[in-house]
C-alpha cells in the first residue's frame, strides 16, 4: 500500500472496479474462514446500496477532464457546503425544525441499517418482516420522544389544572392529555408486546435463524439510531447551543480530517479504514479545537442559543427567553503561574468555554472511532457505504455514525450534573426559607 | 406427531438420540437455504449445552425401572419444589437477599446466551472477547443498579448535609459518595466509551462479521438481561408484593401449565413449541388467576409485604414499615347488576386484588409467548436448552424466560401511575398549603 493514502471513508467515485478487486483482495485472506464468501459477496454486491457512483449528470460531464480523486474531492467539497447551508437554514427555522430534522435522519438512519439487515440475510419473502422493523420503529419512538414531550406536557396540564382547580374545564380539556401522560409507559409497553407477539406468532420454520438475527439487528438499530436521537431531542431542548456546538464539532473534524488527509497525508493511522491517516486525525483534531472555541465563543452572546426551552407561565406557551444561566456570563478566573503571560493572573471568559474544550477534545479524540466503528461495520458485511443518497459522501448514516457518540456524550456530560446541582440548591433554598437551615 | 404431546421445553432426559433425530428433520426442510447446516449442528452440539442429561447419580438409579416421560416428570417435579423451597427461603431472607439472587440470576442468564452466541459463531480463538462481554455486563450494571441506589442515596446525602450543612462533617463524609452520585451517568458513560473504544481496537480483519455479529448479540443480551433486571429491583423496593406475586404467577402458570398438559394434552398449541397443547395453556392460565388472587389475598394483610422500601429520617436507615396504601385496605365496590347474588350489591376486597387479576391475565396470556420466543431462539441456533444446571429444566434461562417480560409489565403497569398521582397530589398539597388553591 504505497499509493498516498487520503482521509475518507468514501473513495473514488466512478471506481466500483477497483472497490470491488478491493473486496475480493481482503477475500483471499479470508479463505480460511469463509470458504462461500465470494459468492455471498457477489450477491450482496447486487442487493446492497454500493455507494457513490450516484453523481448529478451535469457535474460528472463537467468535471469527466479531472483525475479521479480530484473529481471526488470537488464533489464532495460541493455538497459540504450545500449540507452546512441547509443545516445553518434549519437553524434559523427554530427548535421544531431541528427536532423535525432530526426525527428524518433519524429515520432514514434506521431505513440504511435495516436495509442492509436485509440483504445480509436475504429474507426477501418473509411475510410481515419489513412492516415488523417499521412498527418497532414507530412504538419506540412513541415512547421515547413521549418520555421527553410527557415532562413538558405534565407540567402544562398541572399547571392549567392547578388554576382551574375549581371549575371541570380542566378536566375536560386535558382528559384525553392527562391519560395518555399518565399511563404512557404502560401504553407504549402494550404496543411493544404487541409488536413482540406478531413477531413470535410470525416465525416460520425454515427462517427461525434469520429470522431472531433480524430480530437482533432491528432491536441494536433502535437502541443506536432512537435512543440516541432522544437523548439529541434532550439537549436541544436544554438550550440550542448544546446542539449546536457539539454537531458543528463533528461536521468541522471530519472535514479538516478530509482536508489534511487529502494534502499532507502519508502515515496510515489504523487498519480498519486505510484511508484514514494520522495527519487527518491531528491537523482535523487542532481544527476542531480552535474552531470549536471561536464558534462557542460567538454562541455564547446571543440568548437564542444559550436560554433552554421552556414553558412561560406568564406567555402561557414554549419560550426561548431568559437570564442567562451563569455558565453564559463572562467570569474571571486565576491563571496557573506557569500560564501567566505579561504580568496577566486573571482570564475573564465565558465558563461554557471549558466545556467546549472537553467537548472538543472528546469529538476528535473519541468521536473518529464513531468512524472506525461503522467502518469496521461497512467491511464486515462487503459494503462500501450506507447508501447513496448524498453525492460524494454516501448515505445519510455515513455522515451521522460519530454524531450519535457526541450526542450522548453531550447528554450525560453537561446536563446532569447541572441539573442535579439545581435540585439540590432548589432543596437548599426550600429548607433555607422554611427557616430549616441556618 | 401422534405421540401424546405435553407442554415442556425440556422433553425427554435420555433420548438425545430422538432429539438429533428431531433436528435432522427439520433440516430437510431447511436444505434450500441452509446447505451446510449439517454440519453445523454437529459442530453445535459439541459446543453447546445440550441439557437435562444432567441427572443425580442416585435418582437416575433410583428411577431406572420407570419408562422415561414419568421419569422425567418425578425428577422435574421434585426440582420445582427444591427451587419453590429455595424461592421461599431467600423471602425469608428479605430484600437485599432477593437483590441478590435477582443479580445473580441475571448474571447466570447472560452467562447462558453469551456461551451460546460464542459457540454459534465458534470464535474461541478471537482474543478479548469473553473479556468485552463481560466488561459490557460489568458497565451496564453499574449503570442500572447505581440509577436504582442513586435516588435512595441521594435522599440520604441531601438530608444528613440539610442537618450539618453549618459544619464541614457532611462534605468529608459524603465527598466520594457526593461524586459518585452526581457524576453518575458520566462515569458509566465513560465506562462504555472504554469498552467501545476497546471493541473497535480488538477488531480483527478475517473476523469482522463474527465480531460484530456478537456484540450485537452482547447488546441484546445486556438489553433483556440487565435492563430487566433493574426493573425487577425496582419492583422490589416499590414492596415485596409486586415482586413475589408475579414471579409466583409465572411460576404457577408454568408448572401447572406442565402438569395440565402433561395429564390432559391432547390439542397441539403453537407450532414453535411442539409440545405446548391449549389444555395446558387453559389449565395453567385458569390456575393462575385462581391460585394469584389468593395468594395476592393473604400478602396484602402483612406489612413485610406491602410496605415500600424507604429511607426512615427518624430511624436513620431503611426500613419497610408503613401504613399500608390504600391499595392494600379494604375498599367496599358496588357491584354491577349482574353480578349481584343474595342481593348483596357491594363487595369488600382490597384493590390491590382488582390489579393482581390483571396481572394474573396477563402472566396467563402474554406470559407464554416469553417461552415460545425463548422455544424459537433454541430451535433457530439447533439447541435444546440454555444450560443444564437444574436437572429436569435445563438451564437458568429456561426458567426465568417468562420473568423478565412479566417484570416489566409489573413496573409500567403498576408503579409509574401510582408515582404519577403522588406527585401530583404533592403539588396540589404544596399549593394549598400556600393558600394558592381554594
Amino acid at each position: 500500500m504505497s499509493e498516498v493514502r487520503k482521509r475518507t471513508t468514501v473513495g473514488d467515485a466512478t471506481s466500483s472496479a477497483a472497490a470491488s478487486r478491493d473486496v475480493s483482495d481482503d477475500q483471499k485472506e479470508d479463505v480460511e474462514s469463509e470458504d462461500d464468501a465470494k459468492l455471498e459477496v457477489e450477491e450482496l454486491a447486487k442487493a446492497l446500496p454500493q455507494g457513490t457512483d450516484h453523481t448529478p449528470h451535469i457535474l460528472s460531464s463537467v468535471l469527466s477532464g479531472l483525475p479521479d480523486r480530484w473529481r471526488n474531492w470537488i464533489i464532495r467539497t460541493i455538497f459540504t457546503w450545500f449540507m452546512i447551508a441547509g443545516f445553518c437554514l434549519i437553524i434559523y427555522g427554530g427548535p421544531l425544525a431541528l427536532m423535525i430534522t432530526t426525527l428524518i435522519v433519524q429515520v432514514k438512519c434506521f431505513e440504511e441499517i435495516i436495509n442492509i439487515g436485509y440483504a445480509v440475510y436475504r429474507i426477501h419473502g418473509l411475510p410481515w418482516f419489513r412492516s415488523l422493523s417499521w412498527y418497532f420503529l414507530i412504538t419506540s419512538n412513541y415512547f421515547f420522544y413521549g418520555e421527553n414531550l410527557m415532562d413538558y406536557f405534565a407540567v402544562v396540564i398541572n399547571r392549567t389544572c392547578a388554576h382551574l382547580y375549581t371549575c371541570n374545564v380542566c378536566n375536560v380539556n386535558n382528559g384525553y392529555l392527562r391519560v395518555l401522560v399518565t399511563y404512557h409507559r404502560f401504553i407504549s409497553f402494550c404496543l411493544y408486546i404487541v409488536g413482540f407477539v406478531w413477531f413470535v406468532l410470525s416465525l416460520v420454520k425454515k427462517y427461525y435463524m434469520k429470522q431472531f438475527s433480524l430480530f437482533a439487528w432491528t432491536h441494536v438499530a433502535l437502541l443506536i439510531v432512537v435512543t440516541q436521537s432522544y437523548l439529541i431531542i434532550q439537549n436541544i431542548f436544554e438550550g440550542l447551543i448544546w446542539f449546536i456546538v457539539p454537531v458543528s464539532m463533528i461536521v468541522i473534524n471530519d472535514v479538516m480530517a478530509y482536508m489534511f488527509g487529502f494534502f499532507f497525508g502519508r502515515t496510515p493511522l489504523i487498519k480498519l479504514s486505510p484511508k484514514k491517516t494520522w495527519e487527518g486525525f491531528i491537523g482535523g483534531g487542532i481544527s476542531t479545537v480552535i474552531l470549536g472555541l471561536l464558534m462557542s465563543y460567538v454562541m455564547c452572546q446571543y440568548r437564542y442559543f444559550v436560554c433552554p426551552i421552556e414553558y412561560s407561565e406568564t406567555l402561557g406557551r414554549m419560550t426561548m427567553d431568559c437570564e442567562p444561566s451563569s455558565l453564559f456570563q463572562p467570569q474571571e478566573y486565576t491563571l496557573p503561574s506557569s500560564l501567566q503571560l505579561n504580568g496577566k493572573s486573571t482570564l475573564t471568559i465565558y465558563p461554557f468555554i471549558l466545556h467546549s474544550l472537553s467537548l472538543s477534545i472528546f469529538s476528535s479524540v473519541i468521536g473518529p472511532f464513531g468512524g472506525f466503528f461503522a467502518s469496521g461495520f461497512k467491511r464486515a458485511f462487503k459494503i462500501k457505504d450506507f447508501g447513496d443518497i448524498i453525492p460524494g459522501h454516501g448515505g445519510i448514516m455515513d455522515r451521522f455514525d460519530c454524531q450519535y457518540l457526541m450526542a450522548t456524550f453531550v447528554n450525560v456530560y453537561s446536563l446532569k450534573p447541572e441539573q442535579q446541582l439545581q435540585l439540590f440548591q432548589t432543596l437548599r433554598d426550600s429548607l433555607e426559607n422554611r427557616g430549616m437551615l441556618n
